[in-house]
């Protein structure tokens, strides 16, 4: 009897299955974009109990859930570990065509080798058997099992970057952990928490902020100390990409005035962000960074559960509204003195994907293979189903074999499996194609083509 | 040989096969949204022929009609009932890759026994025989041949629900048929009908109605009514969703203001449509109905044919506007004092699944196994491209194993194979995960989600 | 061994294969959208080498060779051929998943028989072998060697079509080659170019363009010379459809504003545009003519690569904006008095497939089959999944069978492949229709349709 996650799960073809088991799998891993924490990787981080790694800061599982009728008590409440657990375990068995249902016992297999399916009746002996398990596990060694050559967190430009930098010194780390550079709530002039950022930033720099000028030195100041720290990325999140061009002297003005707490129009709040999106970009491409921009999501929708529990808590959903010509402008303004960096787009849309490639195309160049990249499916479409469609609409219009593939974009130590997904489903992709006769039967030639995808690409992208 | 409509059509596997034949097609229907007539269903009509019943008011064969170069005089027009009929059997024979080349052919079987394919050829004869057999039919004969437990229809609040009275007390009506409520007239504040609308209510719940409060509380008072006839759910046309939010004084103004007959600006028509709207979610809330919003349809684009034939005769198409920002509003309005009822989501337009369905899982909550719902393909979505794409989008992002199934949206007494052809999709799409092992295989499991999906979700749902 | 592109290419099932051999492959070609110049058939041009013929006016490949890597002198630049055609060999080694692989490799068979996959290593040889064999070749050989019965090129109403008029008379030329109107520049009010335009205009009816009146008169008059050198259809592009409602009287003013050279607002532009593209659906209505409506480009985003390159030179992309409605008003005003003309609606965004086929099928009448058709897969989408695409939802929701097909869209004389790919598609597509059971397995309905798709469609439509 097979087990559900069996050697050549998510393989239907002879040639896919001889893509991964002899290139695929074996590629390290580049994970250029999550969320984990530094602290807790230097600090070697126990866990409680495996509601404490999976349930306790996983705003996916808590949406479906919720959606399956479990009280909030349960979800981000005070109910015992087991019942949040037995609750979670209801979920997964109902779970089929959601990609956590593969994710869940992926990660239950990989990690602590159990073969049976999570539910209502197996969920206290898997519960037990996890636990038993996770006491003699930690953060590294879980980096450790999952094989990772790199990872890149994602920090804010005010952080002290204390935990990287003793990282960067500890011996014992093998896996190499680099900061990245996520300026958002200093783009975000029209929120509350704006001032407060500028003081931590001028704190941080150690002078004070008082006009424009002095912001951009202090933004100029962390990318420096990122740079050194070894971060090679930036990441926005562009909600929405509506962009006004406005000169220095103007911005300048409305920068003041916010710091003076004035209001600003709409119009103001768009030159704003529009000039320091640019300003930001020459910097990058100035050290050679790549920019990430996460296009598209619609935030916090719940204003009852936002006051309840805050933001990243499960109430955000696909945004749809037009971005191309606006994205368009904003890379052509960095475009138009030859200062645009390399540069990753991710829609959260899947009706985008076309719309993003094709812009994509329109601002290749500079000598440099794939310069702008077309990101791997995101958050909600980070599914078997938006991976085929990725390699699909980035075949069609644009250069599959330069993509520089997968990330986690997570919170757990327990995610990385999903690198082993994306690389089953990206083979049997390209296995199905060869069955077809699309692609020719060529080993060495679609070998290549997956190592290179797996890892060869982000390598040399990110000049790591 | 076999014939076309077999008893493993549209099943590819066998696991499929199973699933429909053990477990879906024995299930009962509860068709919870139509537009079935109930006088013609009390009066038990008799139809005249086959055209009668099913090219008279299908406004979905009149446009492929059109397209194929019928003229009107043989669609809408005066020809003879044969050669109508023949014109649309020419039709049928090239319709391959469209639903009604399925439905037609399903209808002729379930019904007439026929397995002939409709053309030219085969006309006349399927014309005779089916008019034999339509002779000794009625529409409660079609009701009980086709299996169904419960039918809701779409009822004006202004319609005093005399036909519905009279099923209830009906002995021998085995089908429960109850209305449901859709006020789209009340919303539409900006139409010529609007204050005929406004007197019909008044002079249902006979008192005058001259201010907001009057109205709000004859809206009350017919919730009431059609709860006490057994109605369980509302359902809104939203063919834009772009609300203002305005206190319950200024929208008394501007309500008065259309009672005068004043024109309205834009901005005044959007704050009454979002004030009442959220006013009727919280009634429905409070009688624990399902609110239905039909989101995405452009309407009667063709002024000539409008002035000829009025709306509903195949001259609509489906939008392109957004309507995430405006929808996620007016969802947390409801939401904020905890009034959000269920609420299933219908959008027209296949783009939009992903922002519809991520948005509904932002909504979830208050312990109600699926309390928002992702509607079933509606109107031109009504194929198997998109029901396989809502069950892989649904799966995606959401509970497919919670989903409330099929509804005929039908104004003919022979559309029930439509939920069969569901049923088949449904059963071909899951066994086809677990062939590629996508899905464990295992009986129990996915036996009871079909069966939940095709009938036990809706029961509970709707606590019919 | 089989080559690659082999006799079965693309065609997965025994009926499929059946229907491309016996009924689409023997065809002849109607491209009744091309980008050929007429002068370079009428002079039989000969081509310098395969650079020459393949890589010099290709936007297509040189985006690509730029998401390689390529630097500028070896697309655009001075280079010599053969290094630029090494760096293209490069490309194409890892261009799977792209249509230009499939193109590439079918151009190298049917035009050369070259069998060898093209790459960094066989590009010497292929160059060698290709150029060899160009040789011999000419504009009109190739036409000929491709199987084409009529060509539509495309031409401004200011050309005096001298090329098309020594084609007609010329005896030597069998496939006929006809002019189509296309008349942006006539459109494009608020471009530099439009005054010297409206110039070329005056000089080429002979009098002169004062008013709105003698505007008119004269595309009147280019619209009746084009016809009577055999144009059948005409050609826009919709990069935005967004109109106002105007009349001729105050459409005058504008017209005469723009000729003394003063500024016109967006909304004085949008109604000269909607006034002329309804005055000319009019015109075009009463000759028979056939309009195309190429809906949705973002051209030219890049303002630096514009300046050094013009447009056409790759820097384009699929835009985002909205067009249901303003599309229904075009549609609806020339509707409205019954002038709507043959019209093709092509879409570059594959999101809004459904949109322009409910709307298509909203103005289908007149007792023209297929009267309003939705264009062949265009420019982006010109794929072997943009036709899938393209088949479905047409059948969802259209009438597949009176699709009038395929056409190259290309500038070059190597393209016609391109047909032979479109076949092979369409008759996979069909096949596997057959073979789950959607389609009846009958060779005489099915064989016509593929032979009607192919050129039967066409050739009624067209008027050929």
């Amino acid at each position: 009897m097979s087990t559900f996650i069996h050697e050549d799960m998510l393989l239907q073809n002879d040639f896919g299955k001889m893509l991964f088991h002899q290139h695929a799998q074996k590629m390290p891993i580049i994970d250029y974009h999550c969320h984990l924490d530094p602290k807790e990787i230097y600090e070697d981080k126990k866990f409680r109990n495996i509601v404490d790694v999976w349930l306790s800061g996983d705003h996916y599982k808590w949406r479906l859930m919720r959606a399956n009728g479990v009280t909030e008590d349960y979800i981000t409440g005070n109910q015992p570990d087991f019942a949040k657990f037995q609750k979670w375990a209801e979920v997964v068995e109902i779970l089929l065509g959601n990609p956590l249902y593969h994710w869940t016992h992926f990660e239950l297999k990989r990690y602590f080798g159990i073969d049976e399916l999570l539910g209502p009746k197996t969920a206290k002996m898997i519960y037990t058997e996890v636990n038993r398990q996770l006491s003699g596990l930690s953060a590294r060694k879980l980096i450790e099992l999952s094989g990772i050559e790199t990872i890149c967190t994602t920090d804010d430009p005010t952080d002290d970057l204390q935990w990287h930098a003793l990282l960067k010194k500890d011996p014992k780390m093998k896996t190499r952990v680099l900061p990245a550079f996520r300026p958002d709530k200093g783009l975000n002039i029209e929120l509350p928490d704006f001032l407060n950022w500028v003081h931590s930033l001028a704190s941080i720099v150690g002078y004070p902020i008082e006009n424009l000028k002095t912001f951009e030195q202090a933004l100029f100041d962390r990318v420096k100390y990122f740079h050194e720290l070894g971060c090679r990325l930036s990441d926005h999140a562009l909600d929405y990409v509506s962009l006004e061009k406005a000169g220095a002297e103007e911005v300048g003005l409305i920068f003041e005035r916010a710091l003076r707490k004035e209001s600003l129009s709409r119009s103001e709040i768009r030159k704003y962000k529009g000039y320091i999106l640019v300003f930001l970009g020459r910097l990058y491409h100035q050290y050679g960074w790549v920019q990430q921009y996460h296009i598209g999501a619609l935030r916090n929708t719940s204003t009852r559960m936002y006051e309840k529990l805050g933001p990243d808590t499960g109430f955000d959903a696909i945004n749809d509204i037009s971005f191309a010509y606006p994205l368009s402008e904003l890379l052509d303004s960095l475009d138009q003195t030859g200062e645009l960096p390399k540069t990753i787009l991710y829609t959260l849309n899947p009706r985008d994907f076309e719309v993003a490639i094709t812009l994509m195309q329109a601002f290749q160049g500079d000598g440099i293979p794939g310069k702008i990249q077309f990101g791997s499916p995101w958050w909600f479409l980070d599914t078997m189903d938006g991976m085929r469609k990725h390699f699909k609409a980035l075949g069609n219009n644009g250069l599959l074999a330069r993509f520089i593939g997968m990330l986690t974009d997570s919170r757990s130590f327990l995610s990385y499996p999903r690198h082993e997904y994306f690389r089953r489903v990206l083979c049997d992709f390209i296995g199905e194609e060869v069955v077809r006769g699309h692609f020719p039967k060529d080993e060495t030639l679609l070998g290549k083509m997956v190592e290179d995808i797996c890892y060869n690409n982000a390598k040399k992208y990110f000049m790591l």
